[in-house]
């Protein structure tokens, strides 16, 4: 069984800006998988179980931009 | 005594783009220091002596941008 949630992240430019943002969100415990539509800022995150906004959002801060 | 010369680069739009241009064009034999505008796309390059346009547009390019 896993999670499937999508979350909206803004400021990213470019594919380097993509690859920060899904290394982040990748070091959250139970993580399997992060894809990130550029042009949309949305991310979609698989994980074993709910993952908590308060660590999603500390991940996207952590590589510089903004969960929204 | 060294050479200064400006260049402009098309398609960066952040922070890592800037990193990514300056790493490849300091890479180039002779260069000194890179320093990057974002905004303008202005890339100023100081080199021990001057440098061919197809040596900048080769390293610009590596790093994914064009020169124009």
């Amino acid at each position: 069984m896993s999670t499937v949630s999508t979350w909206t992240v803004s400021g990213m430019t470019c594919g380097h800006c993509v690859a920060s943002v899904s290394e982040e969100i990748a070091e959250i415990e139970g993580v399997s998988d992060v894809s990130v539509v550029l042009e949309t800022g949305t991310v979609t995150v698989t994980s074993a179980g709910p993952l908590e906004r308060d660590d999603v959002a500390a991940a996207v801060s952590e590589a510089g931009y903004v969960l929204t």
